[in-house]
């Protein structure tokens, strides 16, 4: 037995805890978890010989030990780390605390995914009273050794024994006593102090140390490596990388590894550097070698921003040699990693040395280009291009943009909720219908509401932006935003606005109407002033107003859509109520409508008074007189779009809001609407107060509205029908899904279908033609889906109505969680705000079964989602797992789902 | 093989389609499914030879082949049914269709359940033009012979030939030949027509039928059956048959039977006589034997109304030896069904005969009283007097009630929802403040108010009833009335209340501030002028107003509780807030308090003042000072509440309410607030529309109160500890439930069981005592219930709060369905009310589901529910099967929810 086995760890052999890189290299960029990301990623360059400096990492195995043994660390493993540091000693020539030559670590922590910045870093370990000095002589720059001694006993003192600030607010005790020294000494840069002034310091730090621990800082250069490692062990714990770990929801059991590396100096004088770069431009995908660099420095004086570093293209002049062996690990590093790198360098004494490299980050911009660029390299294919593109990221292609050095110089006033992304740029005006007029007279104008109403509908779809002081990314505004694509800040709670005096004031500056602000919706930024913006590329193509192959962006958004398409199981379809919604959608993909609410509708030209003499009406047939006349109306919306959607399926939710919303809401209105329809103000009055409801989510809407006025069911499906009629004697039969909203129980479903396929029937007759029609339901409440079998026998297919869905398995209303949702996201209470994106867990598990068991029931039945999660990239993961058929969303969304339900599919 | 199987039915064999009933009777009670009630009853009643008619019944089987095929009889059914009119034949000493001495016969339908009136009858088939003349020779009383005639000319004209009104509102052409003739004759009644009119109008019944069928009103006998037969059938299916169905849940494939029946004739003479009665009196549950007769009448004269019956203690001068035989029949009837019996009979010439028997519908004090004495006369068993008495009826002891005399002189002027059982009388108010000083002033009152507010809450309480004109079952005023055992009426839309004026309006009443009026709270109805009215007996008993054994109602009351608590396995709790509540509970077997809502303290003395303080404080500092004044209050009220309840368990809820509700809602009110805790009445205003919100019960309340607000939670977490110490130091350890309201996410449940558990460790530490308590939570959102498992790992016991979870299940608001349910029920939509009785098919799935999942975590987790459906007997059952541990219901109805408990477990 034992003979076949002998390569097996046996019982009681000594588990590999360190792993060496260098020129021999235990580890792979493969082992990730037991490495970490900075380990793992050291040894892969070591391996493909890249120059690094030599080390070892102790892998997060022993952090998972040294948590479960109350802080004590397996057997075996010093002697583990005594021979790795015999294998950097003999690569380096130098030993570790060689009074003569010493060899100097770092030691860093390094987890599965990178958590910047909150675990701790030692530097320049090694060092003490003896190595200082041959140090010094060895390099002949006494002011350089005395500084990093200096340096590594700060660290040392602050990180391992725990000297730091005594209270909040006052400032680290080391940097208290060298700035005391500048004052002394009256200079003001570091740069000013001396070899001997470092050394008072030095001086002073142990003395401090020693004060406030009785312990003399160690010169055992053991005794500080063991010190360091427990510490950066220990900081796996520390306060902010629990928080970092809880919000990002990394597991606290996948532990951090300890990367012991020999140091190397990019401060040892002009011959020596140090800096970062990616392999292509992070702002816009350009393949170029992108990053900065500063002379004689250490890292952190990169990141300090005490010396403003140089672009990295200075380096072919400044230092040529080494830019040329950058420019060749650039290429090294992406064909071996293949994805864009943001890696760190030294360079000392001429030699480069790399220390760090990962996947860099990048805008959603030049993820596409980066992304496209590498597949046509060959270097991924076009899977692997796909799913490096986050999908939201499509979605910068797409938006108009202020030009920067416009915007520079405009002062930013207030910030609020980036609700609908782009750069908007007009006249503030605080009125829908001002917006309008001014829109006729030819201005581009931001309207500017506290919060706004269906009734400010028109005067939105005028104005270029949209930007309220109240309400959440999904108040009324918000949502309109997103439907139309429009550009909205919203809740930028700080503007005080004053419809009577028709001013905006925010931090002493007072705005008029007719002055110009602009709006970031991409950043909730307020501006005081006109900033210029244009339409995204893509946009013009799209509007025929760019030749396509004149735009680099649409090519790559062809591309990348084209792959998607390819890719893709899920149909995707829009949310469109109007023509020019669905045309624009169409142009962006979409392969059908999944949602045209018709009460929008209501809301155009002078239709609105119909609907209002229909809600006040006293008698049934003023009511059913009132609804014919908005028949025709009606009837030609659904024509106009059917026309557009050439043959492409079209799902019309019948009348859901209820009745109060189409009412006037103040006094003017009140009165407006008063003398118009020939009624007494006080009729409207009473009529307001009669539909006021205390829970209108959950009150008399949706199919409730169908039930108790059939005439309103049927004058819709006539116009529905009517017109599905005309567009197919035009040649285009139109696949017409009606759906019933609102539905919880198989006796309102029937109520409602049956009305409407007695009007399909009356109007095939009519016309002497087969109608293309399936009747269905929302499935928005929670027991439409823990009944959905039930349902399933009626209904032909089932959309979900996640925003109402959400809001009722919650218990939460959109409109009202502002006033806790915040303070849960600031408590990390919960995940994602479920608004946003779709609560998988508890509404997740409602779709589930509702999918099962409709199915069940009717194993054809059509599954789509028309909330706002169709637009939404994790959510669509989710409806592709789930099994749907399609997801519906916002026309400007669309690309974005095209994309995510390709990479759901992946 | 044959020779086995002898008696079983051989492939080809006739089914038995039809069961005689007589001297030889095949049938019996057991067989109601094939039988129909009727026929069951009458087998029954041939077989324990009381006297039955002689006949035969079809079976169901026979209506389900005849829809199954076409509406075809099943081969060899003509038969059978010939040789069951030979069986009747021969019994009867005639024939049918004998032109000298015919047999006639009846035609009824007679299904599983009764479906009183709404299916077909004929009687009095198998005359002819011939067998007519022999009748009136027979009987010598040719007027009785042409009557019998025309009425089955009528009635199988209209049921078998369709001989019916053209218009919807037009009279039956029957009853119109018959009023013209009466007026030709100038008649006024039917028993001035001679047989000679009658020969008149048989003429013309015949013609009309030609004229409308064309067909001739058959005189072959056989055809008249056959015909008769079938119409029966049909009407299994006629409209009203259907919504009957649907309403009470009668499965259509149930269908009829038909009973065909020989005639007897109550009609004949003054020696022949028909009543209905019952074995024991079906309004007060005494026994004797109760009920009405006609002499010389058909059974429909006593249905139609146009005679007064003679009560049936009459008979014992009138027809003492029908008397004696029906007192012998009462004893049979009971001893054999064992139970009170509603039969109807027939005495022809001197002769009793029984047409049918039935289970006697009853009042709840008749029910009980039957159960209680059948129970003692040894006729039943405790478990199955249990059975017999409806949950709900055992309220009929505890309301108080009007005296029926005063009662029937008082003018009713409005009908609303019977909100709160119980008789109430006293000078109406319109305001809460005016009901206070009035009962300050001895003064019994009943507030009137359009709708009610917590604001009312103190007069509410002072008032003898409440009366408002808006507002369903579920109404602020509803549910306060049902949680405090107060008379209320709400929703009496005809009222027209002018708060200005001090006036109730009503169909001509003007009712001014002081006048007298009464409501009755069991019917809705509402009375202009006092009412006498008393406690109920059992109500005096618990106060010790009356002896025990002075109350016969006392009596039935305390045995049927007893054996209730014998049975039942679920636990009975009370949703109590206050002392009073709890004591009464206690006295009506409550074990505990299953929901203790903290907020409405809040309203109690002035402390509401400390409530506004905090809502209105503009820095936390302020805001915690208001709540550390309110922080003695509940703690008394705590004390005082646990004092009462001696050691049985509590479950407090922690504050639920949106903010909003606390503040003042009028102007006036506003004011006063203003003055009395120094702010200006603009910040107020403020503040109340910065707390306005869209939709308020998905809104900033329950636990997302505490979350924002952590030092309200601490505050009553501290008061119920402390209070808790205090009385267990008096000697009463109390097992405190602390609960949690309206937990959607786990992350939210930690958050508040962490401050609940701090508190509880530092009054532990304080008081040097070990608290006995736990934490839990609500179960009140759809997402709850999905996510019990996660939660379960945190919280020791569920509480399911079904209100909410049917608000957020059905997406439907309490306060708003007004509008639409009502419609719902009116085209049976929906079953019953989900907010009176537990949606089962939706909701609970949801409860079950969080049970098992709640179980699966924590196998002893504590499982109640404390919903309005706590206390309906439907949902207890309901909860029995669930697997909860207990369920809480308002005060007065623990009795109900003691005797639900037993009949779900038996």
């Amino acid at each position: 037995m034992s003979r076949n086995n002998s390569h097996a760890p046996e019982s009681g052999e000594i588990q590999k805890y360190v792993y060496s890189f260098g020129k021999e290299t235990d580890g792979d960029a493969s082992m990730r978890a037991l490495l970490g990301g900075k380990g793992a990623n050291l040894a892969e360059m070591a391996k493909i010989k890249l120059p690094v400096p030599a080390g070892f990492t102790l892998t997060t195995e022993v952090c998972d030990y040294y948590y479960k043994h109350q802080l004590q660390y397996p057997k075996g493993l010093e002697a583990a780390v005594h021979a790795a540091i015999q294998r950097v000693e003999a690569e380096a020539q130098k030993r570790f605390g060689d009074p003569q030559d010493p060899l100097l670590f770092s030691v860093r922590s390094g987890a599965r995914d990178s958590m910047p910045g909150m675990m701790d870093t030692i530097l320049n370990l090694g060092l003490n009273d003896q190595t200082v000095e041959s140090l010094a002589k060895k390099t002949d720059n006494p002011r350089f050794a005395y500084d990093c001694y200096r340096r590594f006993i700060q660290m040392y003192g602050d990180v391992v024994m725990g000297v730091q600030a005594e209270q909040e607010n006052d400032h680290d005790p080391f940097d208290g006593l060298l700035e005391q020294l500048k004052n002394d000494l009256k200079v003001h840069n570091d740069t000013d102090l001396e070899a001997k002034d470092w050394q008072t310091l030095i001086t002073q730090y142990k003395a401090l140390i020693q004060k406030r621990t009785g312990r003399l800082f160690p010169q055992d250069v053991y005794e500080q490596l063991w010190g360091s490692i427990s510490a950066v062990f220990s900081s796996w714990n520390n306060e902010r990388a629990v928080i970092y770990r809880q919000k990002y929801g990394i597991p606290s059991e996948w532990g951090t590894a300890v990367n012991v590396q020999r140091m190397v100096f990019g401060n040892k004088g002009p011959a020596c550097a140090t800096g970062v770069a990616f392999t292509r431009d992070p702002a816009n995908g350009q393949k170029v070698l992108y990053g900065e660099y500063l002379i004689n420095a250490q890292g952190e004086d990169v990141v300090a921003g005490t010396r403003t570093p140089n672009p990295i293209a200075d380096m072919a002049t400044q230092m040529p040699k080494a830019y040329a062996e950058l420019k060749a690990v650039q290429v090294t590093l992406e064909k071996h990693f293949r994805d864009m790198q943001d890696f760190e360098f030294t360079i000392e004494e001429g030699h480069l040395y790399m220390l760090q490299t990962r996947n860099g980050k990048r805008t959603g911009l030049a993820a596409i280009r980066i992304a496209v660029e590498m597949e046509a390299e060959g270097l991924i294919s076009q899977k692997e291009a796909l799913k490096k593109i986050p999908a939201d990221s499509i979605t910068s292609l797409l938006v108009p943009i202020f030009d920067r050095a416009s915007r520079e110089k405009t002062p930013v006033i207030a910030k609020g909720l980036p609700a609908g992304p782009g750069a908007a740029s007009g006249h503030i005006v605080f009125a829908a219908s001002t917006a309008e007029k001014l829109v006729a007279q030819g201005k581009k104008v931001v309207l500017c509401r506290i919060e706004t109403s269906p009734e400010d509908l028109k005067g939105m779809i005028a104005a270029e932006g949209i930007l309220t002081a109240r309400g959440g990314v999904s108040s009324h505004a918000a949502l309109v935003a997103r439907q139309m694509g429009k550009i909205c800040v919203c809740g930028a709670k700080d503007l005080v606005i004053d419809y009577h005096q028709k001013t905006l004031s925010v931090g002493g500056f007072l705005i008029k109407e007719g002055d110009f602000v602009s709006i970031d919706g991409s950043t909730g930024e307020v501006f005081a002033g006109a900033i210029a913006s244009a339409p995204s590329e893509v946009t013009q193509v799209i509007d025929g107003l760019l030749a396509p192959e004149k735009s680099a962006t649409y090519g790559l958004f062809a591309k990348v859509m084209s792959w998607a398409d390819t890719f893709r199981r899920l149909g995707i379809r829009t949310n469109a109520d109007t023509p020019e919604q669905a045309k624009r959608a169409l142009a962006l993909g979409a392969e059908g409508i999944g949602l045209c609410r018709t009460e929008h509708m209501f809301f155009e030209g002078n239709r609105i008074d119909f609907v209002r003499e229909k809600i006040l009406a006293t008698t049934p047939q003023d009511r059913l007189a009132a609804i014919q006349k908005l028949m025709p109306f009606q009837r030609q919306d659904f024509v106009d779009i059917f026309r557009v959607m050439k043959g492409y399926p079209v799902t019309i939710r019948l009348l859901d809001p209820p009745l109060h919303e189409f009412l006037p809401q103040d006094q003017a209105a009140i009165e407006h609407t008063a003398k118009h329809l020939k009624v007494s103000v006080e009729h409207i009055q009473k009529r307001i107060a009669a539909l006021h409801e205390t829970n209108p989510m959950l009150g008399h809407r949706g199919c409730r509205l169908g039930i108790v006025y059939p005439e309103l069911t049927e004058m819709q499906a006539r116009a529905i029908f009517e017109a599905a009629a005309i567009v197919a004697k035009e040649g285009h039969a139109i696949p017409v899904e009606v759906m019933v909203p609102l539905v919880g129980y198989l006796g309102e479903y029937k109520h409602q279908a049956a009305i409407v396929h007695k009007v399909a029937q009356e109007v095939s007759a009519q016309n002497n033609i087969t109608l293309n029609y399936r009747v269905g339901t929302m499935i928005e409440l929670p027991r439409a889906a823990l009944l959905a079998d039930q349902i399933a026998q009626e209904a032909s297919f089932f959309s979900f109505g996640t925003n109402d869905l959400t809001q009722t398995t919650l218990g939460m209303s959109r409109d009202d969680a502002g006033t806790f949702l915040p303070h849960y996201s600031a408590m990390e209470l919960i995940g994602q705000d479920p608004f946003a994106s779709l609560d998988q867990e508890g509404v997740g598990q409602l779709i589930t079964l509702a999918v099962e068991r409709g199915r069940k029931t009717r194993p054809d039945i059509k599954l789509g989602i028309c909330g706002e999660h169709g637009g939404d990239p994790a959510s669509i993961t989710f409806f592709h797992k789930a099994g749907l058929d399609y997801v519906s969303c916002s026309p400007p969304r669309v690309p974005v789902a095209r994309l995510a339900a390709a990479q759901a599919a992946l």
